[in-house]
C-alpha cells in the first residue's frame, strides 16, 4: 500500500440548527477551519437516526423484497426492507420489527452483514444491515398511513438479474447485495477468476 | 416472482424552497397526497446535481483510492474519486476531470459500472460509476482549497479486505466495488459456490 498523509479533521468555529423535525429532519449549518486555512462558512450536515435493512432469505431460498414509491426519485424500484431504528432500541430487534412489519416475514438465523453510511460527507448516520436466512410468512404485513409496499419474493437468479439491470437504486441496498453475490458467487456463473477480467 | 400491487406516484398539492444555495444545498419541501389518502404536510427532497465517480486500475492491477477527512461521520475513510457532474458536462468526461484532478491519473479503458442514487427517497440526483482500467499516473493532483485528499494504491487482496473490515462507508463506492467481486471473483478463493451458503 502506498505511503500517504493521512487527511486531518476539520475545525468547527460555529454551528446552528437550520431546522429541527426530528426524526426525518435535522438539518445543521456548520462553520468549520480545514487543516489548510480555508474555511467553509455554511456545510449543512443532515443528522439522522441510524437505519436498519435485512436481507431475508426464505427457507425455500427467495429473497424477501419490497417494493416502494421513493419520492426524490419519483420512481419504484426494489429495496431491502427495514427502517429506522427506535430510539434506544437495539439494531437486531429494530430491524427484525421493520422485516414483520414491513413484510410479515419473521423467524429464521440472523447476522450482522455490513455497515454502511448513506453519505459520510453530509449525513452524521449509519445503515446496519442484517442478513436473515430461514424467514419464514409468520404475520400480515402491519403498515402505518405514510407506507405503501408490495412484498415480493425473487429467486437468487432473479435477484442477481434485477441488480445487473437496475432493478435496485438505493445505494446501500445494492451494496449489501452485491456483498452477497461476491462472498458466495453468482448462480451458473462460478466466479473466482483470479485475473479480474471484467465481463 | 410473486405477484404484487404496484406502489402508485403521490401527488404533490403543494411545494417550496428551504434553501437554495446551489450547488450544494437546494431543500424543497413538498406537501404530498399519498394514493391512499395520507398527506404528508413537509416531505423534504434534496435537489443535487448528478455525482461521478471512478474505480480505477492501473497497468499493474493496483486501485487507485483516495482518502478524505467527511465531516458528517467525522471519519476518514477510502473512498474512489469522483464529485460533481459540472451543468451540462458528459458523465464520462466528467469521471475523467475529476480522477484527474484529484489524483493524478488518467488514460485507460473506461465503461460505465454501475449507476445507483444516494437515496431515492430523498434525494433527486443518481450517482455515475465508471471502471477505469490501465490507468496511468499522468499529472499531479490538482485540488480545490476544500479538498485535502490523500492517494493510496492497494492491490487487488487489500481493497477486498479493506471492504470486508469497513474501509469503505461511502455505500454508492462500496456497491461498486462488491460489484466488482461479484462479476469477477475474490482472489484466492474462488466464488461460484452455488448453494449459496454465507461464509
Amino acid at each position: 500500500m502506498m505511503k500517504h498523509d493521512e487527511p486531518q479533521p476539520w475545525r468547527v468555529t460555529d454551528s446552528r440548527y437550520v431546522l429541527d423535525r426530528k426524526p426525518y429532519m435535522v438539518l445543521r449549518e456548520d462553520t468549520v477551519m480545514l487543516p489548510n486555512g480555508t474555511r467553509i462558512d455554511d456545510y449543512f450536515i443532515f443528522e439522522y437516526p441510524d437505519w436498519l435493512n435485512t436481507i431475508a432469505i426464505t427457507e425455500d431460498g427467495l429473497f424477501v423484497l419490497i417494493r416502494q414509491y421513493r419520492h426524490g426519485l419519483q420512481q419504484v424500484h426494489y429495496e431491502l426492507a427495514g427502517g429506522v431504528a427506535d430510539p434506544g432500541e437495539a439494531h437486531l430487534a429494530g430491524a427484525q420489527r421493520e422485516l414483520l412489519e414491513e413484510t410479515g416475514y419473521g423467524g429464521g438465523e440472523w447476522r450482522l452483514w455490513v455497515e454502511l453510511c448513506p453519505n459520510p460527507a453530509t449525513h452524521t448516520n449509519t445503515c446496519h444491515i442484517f442478513l436473515a436466512t430461514g424467514v419464514r410468512r409468520i404475520a400480515q404485513q402491519d403498515l402505518d398511513g405514510t407506507e405503501e409496499i408490495s412484498v415480493c419474493l425473487l429467486s437468487v437468479q432473479e435477484v442477481l438479474e434485477m441488480l445487473r439491470t437496475g432493478g435496485v437504486s438505493q445505494a446501500l441496498h445494492a451494496a449489501a447485495l452485491w456483498r452477497y453475490f461476491a462472498e458466495n458467487g453468482t448462480p451458473g456463473q462460478p466466479a473466482g477468476t483470479t485475473d479480474f477480467e471484467v465481463r
